[in-house]
């Protein structure tokens, strides 16, 4: 049964577990103890510190063990800005950060600090002399992802890296998804990553702070891990999590090179093999193992449903996926089609005859989903639109209020032949995918996106017919 | 080999065990997935969660899962007090709680709360009219332990959780030490507990809030665990926890009685088989597997070692073991001996000929540590006082400053016998354990601790031979 989300979690690696067994027996006592049981836990300890930072490229006492890579984000984001509070207040991320760096920004702006969003390309990189721009004399810190968890793409860290040094700003890589594959081009401040994203058990995450960093721990005092990470250490895990970092780097060039063929064939078939799907993410500049794309006229949750009964496990960052009713602030940051979204990750060791079995069976998993919505075949929309109401001669007007993604662009799509080239189909929608979808079906359909304007009940969205 | 040190950490229970490894293939998906993995990996924490809330007496969906013990108290203590704050920012505390709860304490002092620390006898235990007095119309939240980590007296939680609901103000049980032998008495608001106390594996604490306690978690948002615990579910360290729990649960009447017997021997015997010791601690209202001693003019930390060459683990409240040079402050609070300290705690399964040969071994480690330290025989002091330089007639003063636990107690108890019945030491130290032992000693050996004055370097303790 191929598991085709390694972004989220990674399966168990065979070092990890092994390190694990291993040392249950041994690096259960409290490292801090002066006899013998403690002794050999320290020990245990000190040399997954000294591989995790060997893997890092960083020095043994600059990087601790948090709880996961969240706690990592959440305390690396908090010191570093306590740290440099007399210098401002002020904070810069992407906008297409993982949600603990973003909800660690809202949570600075909430204390009363300021944040900046760099904006992102299509392809979903910022622009570094854009990042470099949003640097000013009181920002605190600085944080870039090394790789987008939703589309792969790869941020360019190191010339980021380069404007953060000439402006003094030191900068926080969460290099969650790609430690794995190699380190992180030098120049960070700090970083931050996780385990169970690599293979290594859950609870360990990591965060390094370079010496000379200004770093201030928040929370309560707590003795360990240098008093950046509070609690009784988990050494079994810890020493899985470092095992295990070795071991996928040791494979890293020979199955990142085999994974990233398994992506290109997934990203030039699937716009053959599906009609109207969009392939998003960096064609170049991304990580290996890591493909996302969209399908007009689909329901994520349904398509993901419909890709488990058929034996995959994918995600999506489609609003129907989620319980906040808003498309993944990826998608939206991007620009991209958030409808019928899947993102396929692939563990090392995924078969190709897995990644072929999948182009088999997606073309049917989301003909089905779109049967169902009752989606426009590719050849003609049908004539089913309500009535005109207020909208002016050769307009229409389409009321998909409370109906949710993927609804307001079936409905479009439906009607837009309907109105000659030159008149316009007004969509009143109350579903924030709609703002980022419309737009995009307008790109992908060749057709003219007018606007937005405020409506009695949600928003009104305006398309031309220009074809 | 024997380990007598359970409460810093227990070795992992052979159930905790076999739980981790059965779960760690099904484990490790993200459980907020809706794909087979993740579907399989939320029945697990489901299942554990049920498991745990069973034994801790509460309703699944009040129990969350945190990184570690001293997460769920920083957690605990920061969530009820922010969800309080408009009641008023007052915390009561008592002043032989774990570290994570004085810690929190202090953080909230920093941040502009106010805290009150409630006394404990020489037992260890809070009196529950006193706690009681310390409630007062702005106190957000009270903290009272379940059972001391380091003396083993239980805590009158019923009574003074009684006294709080008459308050109205929430009661935060840390029952870190004693979930293991069974559930805390009613009437908590919050609990929080560690499972590498219980056998558990390192990485779970558990954090429960009673439905209708006003709680706001702190920190960046974070969907996971009921927005109360930020990071990636470690679901297979969470299901070996649970198992154990009931595992320790169900073995813990007898298991209690038998380690009761094994503590009454060593409560009883360690006086008879040492010279100027002292068992701490109430004899009655105690946790089964915990006993602490103290032995005057030993150093703890030569002591531990002295032990541990002998094959046995255990830990001290001295203040020559730490770093802090601090004697612990249980141990001050308590007003007891800190010299010498030894904590035993013994895990569930020690063989009473552990104990046995623990008792052998004892008074030879110890008169080794004190003839290192030229401690006085029982007999008779040596006359080897410094010179009485501005002491009065009949008096002597001792200068031992820059001399650490237990230098000034053995100083002190070389020079008495040279001042006359009525006349007075006076020994200058700038130890911080001074300040207890020296009361500590007179009170055990029947001299009159007069009191003590500032002096240029450090503080000069007074002492009068009455015997």
């Amino acid at each position: 049964m191929p598991y085709f989300d390694s972004a989220s979690s990674a399966p168990l690696h065979p070092v990890a577990r092994q390190a694990l067994l291993a040392s249950l027996d041994e690096g259960w006592a409290d490292p801090a103890r002066l006899y013998r049981e403690g002794r050999r836990a320290r020990l245990l300890l000190d040399a997954a510190r000294e591989a995790a930072a060997e893997a890092v490229g960083c020095r043994p006492d600059e990087l601790v063990f948090t709880p996961s890579g969240t706690r990592a984000v959440h305390s690396g984001v908090a010191g570093a800005l306590a740290g440099r509070r007399r210098t401002g207040r002020h904070l810069v991320v992407s906008a297409v950060e993982h949600s603990s760096v973003l909800h660690s920004a809202e949570a600075h702006e909430a204390d009363g600090g300021s944040v900046t969003e760099v904006p992102v390309d299509r392809a979903g990189a910022v622009d570094p002399a854009g990042y470099a721009a949003a640097l000013r004399s009181d920002t605190a810190l600085a944080c870039l992802q090394s790789a987008n968890h939703e589309v792969g793409t790869e941020q360019p860290v190191g010339e980021v890296a380069e404007a953060c040094r000439a402006a003094g700003v030191p900068l926080l890589v969460d290099a969650a998804q790609s430690l794995a594959w190699g380190p992180v081009p030098a120049g960070w401040s700090l970083l931050t990553a996780s385990a169970h994203k690599w293979g290594g058990p859950a609870g360990v995450g990591l965060l390094a702070v370079r010496k000379g960093v200004r770093f201030a721990a928040r929370g309560p005092v707590d003795e360990r891990e240098s008093g950046r990470a509070a609690g009784f250490e988990n050494i079994p895990a810890v020493v899985a999590a470092a095992a295990s970092l070795r071991a996928v780097r040791a494979e890293a060039e020979a199955e990142g090179e085999r994974l990233r063929g398994l992506v290109e064939l997934i990203r030039a078939r699937v716009p053959e093999l599906v009609p109207d799907a969009e392939v998003v993410g960096d064609p170049v500049r991304r990580l290996p193992h890591l493909v996302t794309f969209s399908c007009l006229y689909a329901d994520g949750e349904a398509l993901l449903h419909a890709l488990d009964r058929a034996g995959f496990s994918v995600s999506s960052g489609s609003s129907c996926t989620s319980s906040t009713l808003t498309p993944s602030h990826v998608l939206r940051a991007m620009g991209v089609l958030s409808e019928g979204n899947v993102r396929v990750s692939l563990p090392p060791g995924t078969a190709a005859g897995d990644v072929d079995r999948f182009l088999e069976v997606l073309p049917g998993a989301v003909a089905g989903v779109r049967e169902q919505l009752g989606a426009p075949a590719a050849t003609a929309a049908a004539a089913t639109a309500a009535a005109a109401g207020d909208a002016p001669p050769g307009s229409l007007l389409v009321d998909t209020t409370g109906r949710r993604c993927p609804i307001p662009v079936i409905e479009l799509a439906k009607v837009i032949a309907d109105v000659p080239v030159g008149g316009t189909v007004t969509v009143l929608s109350d579903d924030e995918a709609a703002r980022l979808d419309i737009p995009a079906w307008c790109r992908m359909r060749g057709q003219e996106y007018v606007g937005e304007r405020p409506a009695d009940h949600g928003v009104a969205y305006v398309v031309r017919r220009v074809s």
